[in-house]
């Protein structure tokens, strides 16, 4: 794989954005393999993602950093520089269930996800053995109902100590404390189980039977202090029909809740979506 | 097309219905060309439906009607029975917007949709030369905003006198009122421009666009006294972007309308719609 | 709906280009509304589009197209600019089935396809009337079995003398002769009912029922000498069963034929296919 | 899950089947669950499925068996009755790419495939270990380019030693030999990377790539003499865009290929794919 140079900005919309990043690429010598753009009429907010062929600038990330603050000053931008070589780290979150968890590390085993995996953090140990044999750290947590504060705290240490930058819910079935919601925004990813924001909260399938829905759905999105009302970054639905009980959903619903979060999680890990407000701009190959 | 005979059937479970009514239908020599059956194991109720080719039967519909009240009454079945012959007549309420309308009369025009359409009520004057192309009586009724009654009772009459035994709202933006809905149970239709139970009520591309949605949807109902909560009948979704606004919505929403509506108007008359409680079986083909 | 400039850009790759590109708008004050750029490996060429708000910048188009030229040797580009006020002209041509032509004449009438439909050649009469009520002019051509060139000469001049720049098969029955089709290189639109490469040629649906597939589709394609086998604009499927004979084939994929080529036509009419080879390259918004 | 007893019927249509086989069950007492029929006009034959709540039964699987056979005499059926606590038994083909390998054998490992996986052979070592983490006996089989036969006499002679009678080529990258399609027909299945019968034998993607499809595809069908021309179980597709070479189609299909296969297996294994000369009926819940 190119070795390529990410280059993330949003900005208050003007004229002569374009041409002054663009300009300055060039004076670098730097091929783009990849622009987008997209400007938010509304919000008169712009927002630029570039990825640049690392190998025919003539100067290192550092340099890039260094000399586009001028032009980020400028344009008042909120900008990142990132290398593709600096893999992001990730930590998944789980419970008992193991569909997303497995999917997840398979495609991260296979080289089809590029990240590196720090660690698992389980309130269970059902799940030791799968993770073990990929050879990811298992850390087991139990979350006590009468009193979680403790075991949030050692999870949140867990986490700092791993250095991860992304954290992944991977179906992990207690609600992430507001605190850390905090702590760690834009960086917590949930695939919840509904077509959101319909079925907001527990056991989703039930309420989508109880209603008669023919398509049941999953939603992959950032995680913030309101209960699956966060940014979506991905949503995907699959067919259902009067002969499935809420159980053939809890089933079918699997295939989508696993796809909408890999889907997910990759535009994340490939700096694809930007957040402002609570929406996502999602800058797809 | 062939002349069928369809039996709709609704029952309390138990075994031997399937027996009874199979053998029922060998004596007359019926030949069956399709069947279904679902059993609710919560409700314990038993439904099925059948479309038998009249051509092999050795009686009629009447008197098919007459002999098999004794089975229906040994197996507390709601129950119809139904001549393929015999056209559903539809009557279509709109405002101005023609899309879901002119779908429904191409469809029918051209042979798609076995029914009559015996008319249409708008309030509005703006469809008239379209509806009259087509041949079908546009009957105007303005629903004034301070007093709406009287123009309901308007459309109730028409309705009645049209002999309509199924209502379409093909996007008619006026709330039916609750008596309409009790008097014509299970015989109206509508299409809602979202993926409901998602954005209920009014401007539902406008509350997707300010969720941040990654589908936009559509939801073809029987209509109730609670709006947009009616049995759903039939739904599907499509894509959309961050470089979609609310209006590029209203655009692409248009075309999951007109087909949901359509298919769900085409189960309906074709009696593979069964509601039970606020749920719908659908015996597709 | 905003005045446009779409400035539309195939070149061979090399670094610098947005720059110039980006530069030369930035110069002239033009906010750009849209930009989309690929590169295609293999072939090293380079595909751009812009939109530009016409109203920001400081010339009109003329003066553009005269301004660019020089950009444009530079970099051996082959280039097109337009206004969004000057329509496409379409013309339609169709047989008996009118489900294509109805879906495409209703979305201009309703505003929604942005061009002038100058008019429909048909090889039967049976359309007239539908066309005529939306005050489209309609010629009727018979092509003979025994000899076309007559009918195809006069179908050329009838569309050389509309000024069409857009051609679109709407389910035309006859093949497009090859000496028009390279006339009209990457100007004629068809529609074919099946998921290309399979099923070229005549009964697509019947070819389809005979295979099994478990699902339908249609493509949406520039014509070329070579049946079936142009450049792909638009694909889309539907899923069927066991239970639908070619029939229903024939029904359920008037549905996805629809939609397919009005979303083909649309990207088409709007600048956002660019075609390179056999291959297309698609800046949808 | 409940004990159950499904009937699997196909024989030549006539009137009287259906009252013949419902009567016969509810003389025995045996409570439906599930019934699916279907008549093939053409072919003039009749296809039906029941799965019968075993513990309503008066009698057991055997005696089933045994009096059934009468009635299947009269009607000159193909049929088959079997037992849901008989777990199939599955052997999986494997080559170096473990996606759908460790994907089918997830589904195992949690409870939502119902069938036994009685070993996996591989023509190389990579996929071992993955494999006996799940405590699935591994054999490994090289198949030498030079001389195949003694490699397919190997594995068949340890696919009967296992006592599998279902046969998954989970992206197994060698031709299954003519003479072993014969011996397990409809018992092998395959998946294909592309939507046949589009993009035949080796290299889909590539193939996909130069044609420029907007959407690919897999196919999970029944393996035969001829290649990729069995039966088809199912089919799926996923959108591709320009901007996606035949290596992104790759990773993206292989998500297409789990789903597909994993689906295609299901119905296999519980009975819902009725075979007929070229194409299959899929009684699905």
């Amino acid at each position: 794989m190119k070795k390529t140079i990410r280059l993330i900005i949003s900005c208050p919309d003007q004229v002569g954005i374009v041409a002054a990043v663009s300009q300055f690429l060039n004076e670098r010598n730097g091929s783009i393999l990849e622009a987008s753009h997209h400007t938010d009429l509304d919000q008169k907010r712009f927002f630029m993602r570039h990825e640049i062929d690392a190998s025919t600038l003539n100067i290192d990330v550092d340099e890039f950093r260094a000399q586009f603050g001028s032009i980020a000053e400028e344009y008042q931008m909120d900008w990142c520089v990132s290398d593709s070589t600096e893999k992001p780290k990730v930590i998944l979150l789980a419970t008992k269930e193991s569909h997303c968890l497995n999917d997840i590390m398979h495609r991260w085993h296979t080289g089809e996800l590029d990240c590196e995996i720090v660690g698992v953090i389980a309130n269970h140990e059902d799940l030791r053995s799968m993770v073990e044999w990929y050879k990811i750290p298992y850390h087991c947590v139990v979350v006590p109902r009468e009193d979680k504060m403790p075991a949030f705290k050692e999870m949140e240490r867990y986490i700092d100590e791993s250095g991860a930058d992304t954290i992944v819910l991977a179906r992990y079935m207690q609600i992430f404390p507001e605190y850390l919601c905090e702590k760690y925004k834009h960086k917590v990813i949930n695939i919840h189980h509904s077509f959101l924001p319909s079925f907001v909260g527990a056991k989703p399938y039930h309420q989508a039977a109880v209603r008669g829905v023919k398509l049941i759905g999953a939603t992959c999105h950032y995680v913030t202090a309101e209960l699956d009302a966060g940014p979506i970054i991905e949503q995907d639905v699959i067919r259902v029909r009067h002969s499935h009980a809420a159980e053939d959903m809890v089933r079918l619903g699997k295939d989508i809740e696993k796809l909408v979060l890999s889907r997910g999680l990759r535009l994340h890990l490939e700096g694809r979506v930007l957040v402002h407000g609570n929406k996502t701009v999602i800058f797809d190959a």
